[in-house]
């Protein structure tokens, strides 16, 4: 390993980044080295690329960022006892304080003294990341490293599909981006009944029915409490899947629950949302979880078994392979929403 | 048996009500006929006797309203296999149709088709009432037909107490009216952690305390996200149990929750209120329960087990004590808010 | 509708039954009558036609028997609310009380007062059958009859693959006969791990596998505690399902358990099982879940969904289909074990 | 602090201890000192003392032994960020390995690498002890080190309460010793109903009075199934809570609970024991649940809120007191069960 690799950087407090040649980081004791071999762009790179207000308030510079990466250990910290080199892995991004009530009793994905890796403190844009090795997750040797790399995403779906009940549920996912896609095929390797999936972007509908979707809806075109009550017969859907954040989707994902039903919210509206608490939630019985990050580390588990059995194919998400190099074409197709995963191939 | 009654009707589709004279009504197959012992005032009944919008929209008039009773079996249906003369009993008023998806499958309390005894049929403010079998709880013989007409109220509050884990947990009850109260008397009794009752009414806080709060928090004068955060070293609240229906409470209730906290919703609001759905519901990893009247039938058990063992005592939340013909004066003292629990000695 | 009709009966108290013309049943209000389509033999029905000790002790004669059933509805009692003539239907063979605590609090399937169709009163084998309406299930214009029948046994496979987690589970499914069949493909269809099917018959391993078992376990060729040890890398497998009520099955099951794992029990054992409660119970920190029936009617809402959306498919399960007058030879063929389901079409 | 201390050893593979002069330990980087204020003898003690098989196979020696502790933090190894000197503490006695499956999802005290702290590696029966920190509880400055030195015990008994289902379940706590008694505390302080003390020391049922059983009952002179029938109307008791690992009595426990009830095992018997799984567990839809430990660290908060908000009080249990150098008065007064919970105060 030499002593320098090149890692994309946010640099500058502004729209962009830099790939530029940099230290390889050093791993401390209860860390490990791991040499990326793939990686991929989350909508969260996206923020940080353009410099939003959230990335502004958020992200210190320079940062090495990206947090989805699959990739092989090249180095491990003198306490670490739960992997050596040479090992392929994947892994979570919170790193979590470990001591706090939260973190001892089972919600360590809510811990309040949270760093996240690739957003602030170093991640995986790069030829080498420092993970720490509690957060890592051995994965499966004929699991290709451009799929295993989207672990990450792939915790969010099913920590949100399996925030509740699931099998013989119809479920309406609404927005069906990279993550939304995957909850499409995790409800339906969980036993869903129905599958409806929910967006305004065609590509992304044909992608969904791919993926899964018993129904596709295309909200610009049909109002989704329309859509929903002709689909289920007027009796509603039963279990929503938010994960738009767009607050026109998520006050009709409300108005479409069927009574004792259950609302999962990932997507993160960027204002306030004025919802009809007495209709929609109180007098329906339903169930509202907020969905951040993934169960630490059952999610995991569950993801770990879904791939290696077969119980899900991630492989039609991935329709773009880049080197790092070209990073500045990868961000702008992902702008385009013409893609499923964009994968960099390191 | 009379075949007249009295019985406290809604006759105008406007403010008051009527007393009078009226044909004892008939029990069908599966019906029982109850000579009623003691009623209770619910929130309910005021909107009814004001006639407001809710009211003009829901009731049909003439009608006995009230739903919160006990009494005996005076005379049982041809069909009925669960109850016989002389029993003493209470009972659910959401009649359901026993025949829908969520009926059969443990949701009868959303059931869409349910009708509602006291309000959308003939109820329990007068001298006889006719109740579906089915709906019938039996009450043990040393408690009081004025505290056995509160299983209605404590229903709601034992089903919102328990929509999620209570022990060692730490709880804020918004809303120190009658089923706020017994809600902080149910916590207590179900192992929860510091309950703090908050309210703007003085006389109901004191009540609060006596019922077993930990705290008491007039959220007049101190904010309530404020009072929690002292409360609580900072953390936040892990149950909140909305009685209030106050949008500003609500708001602030959903603010001072704890990471992987809990809200469960019973007040109803009037109007749509607008909430940060990122920061207090996403982000925390929040689960958040709609609630509507009682579990049918598990929370009438559970009732009945924590009155027969005297884990909670309702006496000190009966007040005011009146015969039927003393309703205005009732209602008017119910207006006022320095009251607990007003029962109807029939 | 004639007069009479051709009906398979349990008349004498020994070995075998009687195919005769009986009266067509006279339904009641709450009943349906319903043109049996198809029905299918369950080992319960084996017990009874061979008479052994239980059905002596629980079978009334004459009587007819037979509990799985599809059918059209050709006449309905006065009082059904949830059913019209022509409607397809399959149903529960519980029959219960309604009121007892068990029926009012989502266990009506160990309701201490039930009457089984099929057992204790009369039942499918049969041109019509008395169904009450209450345990009547729609199902599907697109299921063919000879699958709808099966909604009894797949209802015991489905209650008791989601008698708990299951979701990226390993899975163990001891005795591969027609529930353990349909208890595989179940699983599968939940999202289970790795499934291991265990049986001592070549044929039912076969069938396993096409059901979707991810490896199969010859137990009278291989320990069971050995088998699994080398299939889960020592680690013990996380699901256990019971199906032989075999008691040296039984042992180890409980034996290859993994810590903190599910053992749930539907196979019934003829005698007592000595089990080793401290090793492999207690220390493991294990549930132990026993199954009677199907969840009334959570299970059969699952199955409609897992049905109509085509995640199960239980056609390879149905390997011999007879008319009802070829009865001898169907329950010939069922004790050499050589089978699937088998089918009566009517 | 000095550089030696008095500490109580199992030195010879016999029955038996020595109380010596032995050096204080040094404390790791992950670890605390702990200087020990109040130890109690649990029933692993007594079977170390006396040197059964148990112990024989299990307990290295020299070793200091004990696990049940409070005290205060006298000096922090260098990597530990959750106490300072000075804390008031108590602590979880299974040292976990943290980074296989159960310990990474909520399983910890099913952890297959589990180190017994005070049975396989030095415990408080001495002036000071070795704790890792990620083991350690924060107690309240009015819990009195006599009492807190009971978390461990009084953990067993949470964890087994709440194991399943609780408020308004009648409950049959089988084994009144030191955790069956705090079991019926535990149960009444969340909201069980009536509860049920077995047991065959006439001492022992007395002290369950005391800590709020509702019955009592000395199954040398009632069967515990007669005595369970009268008391439940015939029904069977919906939780039974088995702690005294006698075969007999878990037998009849398993026949005197109810349908759909739940048995949570916590007692280790001796030898297998035979049951009738038909009639008792399958027929029932019974679930089992296999107690070890205490759930790291849920438990361990449900702990701290039930005894910092005063809803169970162990005072009573605290029947006698002892020097450590009256070790071996304090194991001949338990060997006679005329005693609760014995605590050595240093």
């Amino acid at each position: 390993m030499g002593a320098t690799m090149f890692g994309l950087l946010k640099e500058r407090r502004a729209p962009g980044a830099t790939l530029k040649q940099i230290p390889v980081p050093k791993c401390g004791p209860d860390e490990v080295l791991v040499r990326v071999k793939a990686s991929s762009i989350c909508g969260t790179d996206m923020h940080i690329y353009k410099w939003d207000e959230w990335a502004e308030r958020t992200v210190p510079t320079p940062n090495v960022f990206g947090h989805e990466f699959a990739g092989v250990v090249e180095q491990v910290g003198e306490r670490v006892t739960n992997a050596k080199v040479g090992d392929r892995v994947s892994g979570e991004g919170h790193i979590v304080c470990g001591v706090c009530e939260a973190c001892r009793t089972g919600n360590a994905h809510v811990c309040p003294n949270t760093k996240s890796f690739g957003i602030t403190v170093p991640g995986c844009f790069a030829e080498y990341a420092i993970v720490k090795a509690s957060n890592l997750i051995h994965i499966s040797p004929d699991l290709p490293f451009e799929l295993a790399c989207l672990h990450d995403p792939l915790g969010n779906a099913v920590h949100t599909v399996l925030s509740g009940e699931i099998v013989g549920k119809s479920v309406a996912v609404i927005g069906a981006g990279p993550i939304g896609l995957m909850a499409v095929a995790v409800a339906k390797a969980c036993g869903a009944g129905m599958i409806v999936a929910v967006d305004v972007n065609p590509y992304r509908l044909e992608m969904a029915a791919r993926m899964g979707a018993d129904a596709t809806v295309n909200s610009k075109e049909t109002p989704i409490v329309d859509a929903i009550r002709e689909l289920t017969g007027g009796e509603g859907i039963e279990v929503v899947l938010e994960m738009s954040g767009n607050p026109t989707a998520i006050r009709e994902g409300f108005e479409a629950a069927a009574n004792a039903g259950r609302v999962s919210l990932l997507g993160i509206p960027a204002q306030e949302v004025s919802l009809d608490l007495a209709r929609h939630i109180i007098f329906k019985g339903l169930r509202v979880v907020g969905i951040t990050g993934r169960r630490m580390y059952e999610t995991w588990y569950q993801m770990k078994a879904l791939l290696d059995q077969k119980r899900i194919d991630l492989s039609p998400l991935v329709t773009h392979k880049f080197t790092l190099d070209r990073y500045e074409e990868a961000f702008e197709l992902m702008a385009t929403g013409r893609c499923g995963k964009i994968v960099f191939v390191h």
